[in-house]
């Protein structure tokens, strides 16, 4: 029952408990002495990534095997996000974020597209760039918010909504992009993709809470197999993340959506059996985006030196583009919702990897798009500590931490 | 994101969110199904297996994601397990699990090399069946005792212990047979392996739980990120595990292991958080081993004849091999240790797996074992329910299900 998880010096598999032990006992090793220098932990454990990874000693390839480890924790992150959130409390910011989502897809996009056009490189590899420093990786900032206990501010409600809006956009952005990148651009096909990722979220935010209700509590009472609760919560949360993932939407968004539909109907136990899950696949989430940077090219100065460039686009584009919308809030939770939408993690990856394969984007472009990535995503954090410092904090999410 | 994970229709990939909720779904659905008609759920799930798989609709292939869901689940449910015995409790049985497991790999060696002799196979062929044999699968025994609130019985203490000493013999013999295949016999290699597997397992069995106390009690105070005894916990789990491993020794021994060091440190929120990632992965653990049966090859009427003999070998053989070590507590708990050791699951298929890669067991005779294993594990649960009938019940292990 060994898998080769691992490629330690190219060839040599691992048994699957080194590699769980390897990865995460690393993670959390940087998690403490990141706490201990009081810096945040969540930083720390990408750093872990950064470490195992090529950028260093090359330890842990980001193979299938992690990748899965990852993206089932991110959409577990996100579940469990959800279920701190009642629909009702996004709805009322929703006007808003829509604001802020707009903003902070415009600036960027057009932010990147005019920096690479400037520096000569073709159309479609600037424009498709663009659209790779749109996207927010709202786990980090979910993750940071919800630790510390701030998920019921009125800005962390407008970063969670803005984050849904801002996935849908960046999927039409997308849509149109890679169109543009096969050549053929077909309207109609663009507005269903558009109207069905819309109307699927719409449509679960609005009636999915009272829906999963109606069906829990009717089946609760004739199921007897285990956790009957959980395992309902899960097939809701599989069930909207395939829904999601189907439409084009991030899988996550469903988790997000399933857990706030959640949100009104479970027990605590639903709380605490997700938060198991959560702790244990979170980690393998923030080491695999550790895992995607390899300093060895940036021994090409004029390579940094562009990268610096976009790295300052994409904090600024996202931090303006985003805390505009919420300006009449007043500047700081204008900034607090800027610092929040800034980290493009995993998803700025993903749209990277996609101009690869569709032979848009060269490996320049790519490595200078996994450095954004990975830098807007250790920046995020201490900035997100820095713009809430003093605001008053409710319970951590996680019943044991520390916020 | 995307992963393809299943293979529908040979090469249509499908993202892992519709892969979770159809594998998922489909367990918990039989789950019922078989509650409902007042049978175990855990058969039910195994069920979903077969029918998901090559068997029957041939939607899933067992792949190397869903084996790695599996491989965690187990390893998780044995932790959990774990985290409810004491060392002292398994102490006390030693001696008598001893004696059972012994009689437990005997018999069931000696009753597949004898009946594939007496079919006519080559010698190498009928002694690797025999030790393919040999196996229990305890992580199926252990959900139905864990599941009725039967693990403070003596008889499943005794299955517990004896699954350890089990498994340790079983991985004696393997390392004979499987050298006996290569032609190179080295006895101090053997017993090396052999001394290292017993010396692991009794350090940690006896020293384990102070030194894991000590370690948790002082580290608590110290550290600060999330839930630190979750995380330190789980550091131990992979840990042992990992030790296990690359000893030789299954990485679920280690898990079991490093649940009990912990059974007697750990809070009530350890237990609930394991218990969320146990549900989570448990059935992919289940599935995975009814994913394993290929009906096809019982087309020919000769090889089910002889499956079938090896079949009842299998039951007959743990059952009174080790139902003859309990004997002297009664008739009773000797028939519940006998039923408890029969499931040989995923275990009896790593070793026939084992003897394809050696090329010393023929295609044939590897059917044979996968219907053996798969059939074991379906009939257990409810021999271990009508073996334990009218015996009083704690509360059952997760603390929301029905016992």
């Amino acid at each position: 029952m060994h898998l080769a998880l691992l490629l330690i010096d190219e060839g040599q598999g691992v048994s699957l408990p080194v590699a769980l032990l390897l990865i995460f006992g690393t993670a959390k090793l940087f998690a403490e002495l990141f706490q201990y220098l009081r810096q945040p932990a969540i930083v720390g454990e990408i750093l872990a990534g950064v470490i195992l990874g090529p950028a260093v000693l090359a330890w842990v390839k980001p193979d299938e095997i992690v990748l899965l480890l990852a993206e089932l924790g991110v959409m577990f992150l996100l579940f469990r996000v959800g279920l701190e959130v009642r629909p009702g409390d996004l709805f009322r910011v929703g006007g808003r974020a829509i604001i802020v989502a707009v903003g902070g897809v415009i600036l960027p996009f057009l932010a990147g597209w005019l920096i690479l056009s400037a520096y000569g490189e073709p159309r479609i590899e600037a424009v498709f760039t663009g659209a790779a420093l749109v996207a927010t990786s709202v786990g980090i900032t979910a993750r940071v918010l919800s630790e510390k206990g701030l998920l019921d501010q009125q800005s962390s409600r407008i970063i969670l909504a803005a984050a849904v809006f801002d996935d849908i956009l960046g999927l039409v952005l997308l849509a149109v992009v890679s169109s543009v990148a096969k050549g053929s651009v077909n309207i109609l096909q663009l507005a269903t993709t558009a109207a069905l990722a819309i109307g699927f979220t719409v449509l679960v935010a609005l009636v999915g809470s009272r829906a999963v209700r109606g069906v829990i509590t009717r089946a609760e009472g004739r199921l007897h197999a285990g956790e009957v609760q959980f395992n309902l919560a899960l097939i809701v949360l599989f069930g909207l993340a395939a829904a999601a993932a189907e439409l084009g939407v991030a899988a996550i968004i469903g988790a997000f959506l399933a857990g706030m539909a959640l949100s009104e109907t479970v027990d605590q136990r639903v709380h605490d059996l997700a938060q198991g899950v959560t702790e244990l696949l979170v980690p393998f989430f923030l080491v695999n985006i550790g895992l995607g940077l390899d300093l060895r090219l940036f021994a090409d100065l004029g390579l940094l030196k562009i990268s610096l460039v976009i790295l300052l686009a994409a904090v600024l584009s996202k931090l303006v583009g985003c805390g505009l919308g919420a300006l009449s809030l007043g500047w700081k939770p204008a900034f607090q919702v800027g610092v929040g939408m800034i980290p493009r993690g995993e998803v700025g990856m993903v749209v990277a990897q996609l101009g690869l394969s569709l032979g848009v984007i060269s490996q320049r472009n790519y490595a200078i798009v996994v450095f954004m990535a990975v830098l807007t995503t250790v920046i995020a954090p201490p900035l997100l500590n820095l713009a809430f410092r003093g605001v008053p904090r409710g319970p951590a999410t996680p019943v044991h931490s520390i916020g």
